[in-house]
């Protein structure tokens, strides 16, 4: 029932690391109150607290789509704009979610050779238009690690940041993979959020190891009004919430949220440095964060395929993309390393 | 961290069954294709085509809240209208998800002394408005079994359904507890739905064992199109899905849906039976699910509070729901009836 | 293709007075500005500036179910509930209007024998519930002049607005005869609205003589942010404005909206007055603005439909609901009145 | 209050034509049925059918933008995507309304020089993706004349119109200057509509003579249930229906329909041919419907503007659009056509 083969598919083909787990058996002990007034969720936020240094409001969804289209929600009204870069899960992979959530808000994307927004091109779109004919942009969504696997530096966010505050926009962070920026810079969360000018951060948990669960955080408090009733009435306050908190405590208390970002950012730059001189294979994005993006002929691809290897093709002609994990296993990233230098060599 | 005085507060107290367990463990090992596309989700699906000895469409969400709010949305349009009983938790406790995810239709409810509609009360509310000034009545929802444990008889079902077609109306079942009815009724699951005029099927997991996940089961496969669109556009599509189905595996496999349900059913009518005795607790419904209902002085209640009991109020001055569920332990309910004659006679 | 016999049916059975006739008329010269960037517009907006002595926000939409729900939607979101008469129009013939709007909000009606809510009824409703499992309460609105015909008080109106900044509510009035609660009264339209703690006024243009128009009135200016993109993108923003302003300023230049609104009363009362004296015919309720309810026998009712005239009778068994318009004719009101006490005295 | 020099501006900034008024003029006599339960209502639907050559539902709604947005809600749910132009108008110029009233369908945009789609330009789009991460392809809107006054021909409509049965879309046509595409084909509606594929048509009336209104014309009837619901939960059913439908037929019931898109043809022709021959101006697009679309230097530009006139210059650096409308007076033409040739002359 499992594959190996599948290994680095995606990120989310993995499955629920030893410290969710352990969380998981521990709050399976009898019966704890519904709906997030039990002490597992209550000790999840407090870790979140610290782990940010900060008293933010955090609040917990089932999955990405929603903790980002629920922030998003929160950020702005049906006639508002949401800008955000051309390859942004938003926009491309949550089948219209933000506009569900919004009641109608249009994402306004911006040409990102490389995954990300600058100031420049927020301040470009944010004013093209002005009129009550087209939505009014009220918020900016970053993702950090990109859909590309490059990371916003400090620096980038903040001058970001400071362009939102100038004209009136909002600062969300879509944070899927938000660990593995962190393993990337070496930043502290905090550094990357609230002291950079972010308002909200989804911190994604199902790529890093749970089996469901996103935490949302809002730095900004006063945009988190009501925000409970929100999740409840968009179906995403889970009744048996401890099992979705508890293993944001097993991951958070003791940095296990980091050591398996940094385990896979290992095993993504191991995979680049492998086939770094293999002629016919390009690196189309540098690799900061846990994926690898190479692009190689098509027969390369199908024989690739033809060895059994899973991966996505969704970047453009030729390119490929492969995704390492908590669980990925170096052994496995030398064997693909091997098959690719075959196969292309074998053309 | 966990408390057995909160043991029948309610059923979605409990943890996860151990059926459930160690599916999910059993699914835990490797990588496995997100987004529903394992084999582990194709294993439960079919498990609930030969359950309900049908070729349904199986789809699986969150909670149960997202659940009935998809499967009513896809039965109606926004200028449209659900009718429920006044007890319906679609009406009382889903925070206007329903409206949320509909755009807007409108609930309209019956008065129902058992919990339960009747084809009569359907008749009467369909009928009060045929303008266009009003949201046009399309879909009827019961609740099996109801929300105050009464459960719906077949025949009752089956007169509501002709009601329906005759009308021009979808009917859904929220079946938060519907094993609870099949184990109560001794029927079989195709009995209680489409054999007797359901289209749609929400099947609650949650309170039977899992920790998070229902199934929704669609009859009428023609009110199924592209609902896998609408699930995902909701942020109700988990990418490791395989922990959300596995756990219905593991429930269906040998019966322990059933026999949870019945455990449950069976503690609650040992509760019933108990204090049927005691001067001054009346029953309030009949109990045929896992739910008692009694009405007892309020100082009654307040000394069950004092010795640990938790319990919901919300029937009525006087009311207490105590509910049991698929781990609730005999002898903790002799226990609670004990102290319901100690705290009555006390007075 | 006119009908006098249904001169009481309804009062946007009327058409257009020649006071917003002549003012279309002179607008309908050249070319103009669109979207409401004409000077009609402007003229129009500060003519209500003017009547209401304050420097409020005005804004234009096509009728009243879109002007109210626009500003329901600008005071709330969709996880909010909206406290109302069980009269209200918005509740029971606006199609699930708000509901639309607000992506939503739920409409918590409140039992109300006179059509009127009060300041005991509002607190009973929004005290309910407090716990996120339900909509939370954030709007009150109400109808003045009520649509069973009554009226509230000034002093009613500070209650209920006391009772809802204690509470967190905002205040709306749904205005579609604003004009026959001033004509009743003798207020001046300040002391009925802002003075009395009103947050948002849509006020009815078309009842009163317009062809299709409603103003809506932000006193509380802050909750007008961004409604001008509210309106355009929910379809409300005219492209010939000057067509939806400029019978404003014919109706609100001279007084016509006062005195149309009086002539609408006086034929009420006089209708009132003329059968008070007829036995089995009872007046339901106190006639305040321009339409009186009468309770007579079933035959009596078919009798008069026999005679030609036309009016609704939804009000509940033996009910009949006649409404005055800016155009009635006294004659007519004579001529009804014999009518009636003709058939009820032949039965 | 009028001002002449704004005659090119925008062909809604015309008033209302003789034959609309005098229809008004006639349907303000006495009282007549509400919400569109009229004798006017009736005749202007007729009159549509036949002029349209079939029996198709006639709806009103108050501006294009709401007919544009509930037609395209009709045709699709929220999780459904529509493929438009780049420059249609209701993905430019609308602020989201067609993902407000749909509750958030995806518009996704096709390249498109000439203003128009094409059949391979569809087919692209819809394979694009065919997952369910991203909404399903359902609808095709067309603009007929386009934003940029390019007329599609029949075979154009058909072939498009192959491509949608072939790929399960519905076809829609925005027609906010329908009749000038009429008139500019010489083709019969039918042919440009039903005949060539098209469900549903918005056939604008504001822009062609009209204070308010816009028909919603379902050739394919299936595509209509409940519609009339969705108007009035959209707040877009007049109450006083008859001065939304009598100007139609005073449009409608002699050809001034098309008598005023002809000459606002020919006003845009004879403005096109007498700059022709002025160097330093070029014609951006054929011209075919009403406008006429130049580039010219920016100086020329802005000595135009201080000469009085207005125009809109969204099209891109140094594109003027003027437009012409029902009442556009040739020697007005002559003039602007002498004041383009002499600013830039004189640059």
């Amino acid at each position: 029932m499992t594959d190996n083969s599948q290994q680095f598919a995606s990120d989310n083909y993995s499955g629920i690391c030893p410290e969710a787990w352990a969380a998981m058996t521990e709050a399976n002990q009898g019966h704890a109150r519904a709906y997030g007034d039990d002490e597992w969720t209550a000790r999840a936020a407090d870790h979140f607290r610290a782990l940010f240094e900060t008293d933010c409001e955090v609040f917990f969804a089932f999955n990405g789509t929603a903790a980002n289209s629920l922030a998003l929600a929160a950020l702005c009204q049906s006639y508002h704009s949401v800008i955000c870069s051309e390859t942004a899960h938003v926009e491309t992979d949550e089948c219209g979610a933000p506009e569900f959530f919004s009641n109608g808000s249009k994402l306004l994307v911006a040409p990102s050779p490389d995954g990300k927004l600058s100031a420049d091109a927020v301040r470009l779109i944010a004013n093209k238009r002005q009129d009550i004919h087209f939505p009014k942009p009220r918020v900016v969504t970053l993702t950090q690690a990109t859909e590309v696997g490059s990371v916003y530096r400090p620096e980038e966010i903040r001058a970001i940041s400071a362009t939102c505050r100038e004209l009136g926009l909002h600062l969300h962070m879509d944070g899927a993979r938000f660990s593995n920026a962190c393993a990337f810079l070496g930043c502290s969360p905090a550094e990357l959020t609230w002291k950079a000018g972010v308002d909200v951060l989804c911190f994604g948990g199902t790529k890093n190891g749970m089996a469901v669960g996103e935490a949302i955080l809002f730095f900004n408090r006063d945009l988190a009004e009501d925000f409970d009733y929100r999740c409840k009435q968009a179906g995403q306050l889970a009744s048996k919430m401890r099992f979705l908190s508890a293993p944001w405590v097993g991951l958070l208390q003791d940095g296990a949220w980091l050591r398996h970002a940094e385990h896979a950012n290992a095993c993504a730059r191991h995979l680049a440095e492998c086939v770094a001189d293999v002629p016919g294979v390009r690196l189309m994005f540098p690799v900061e964060a846990n994926g690898v993006f190479l692009q190689m002929p098509e027969p390369a691809l199908e024989a690739l395929r033809d060895r059994g290897w899973r991966f996505y093709t969704f970047i453009g002609s030729g390119g490929a993309r492969f995704m390492c994990s908590w669980d990925s296993q170096m052994e496995r990233v030398d064997e693909l390393a091997r098959d690719i230098r075959d196969v292309v060599g074998g053309l």
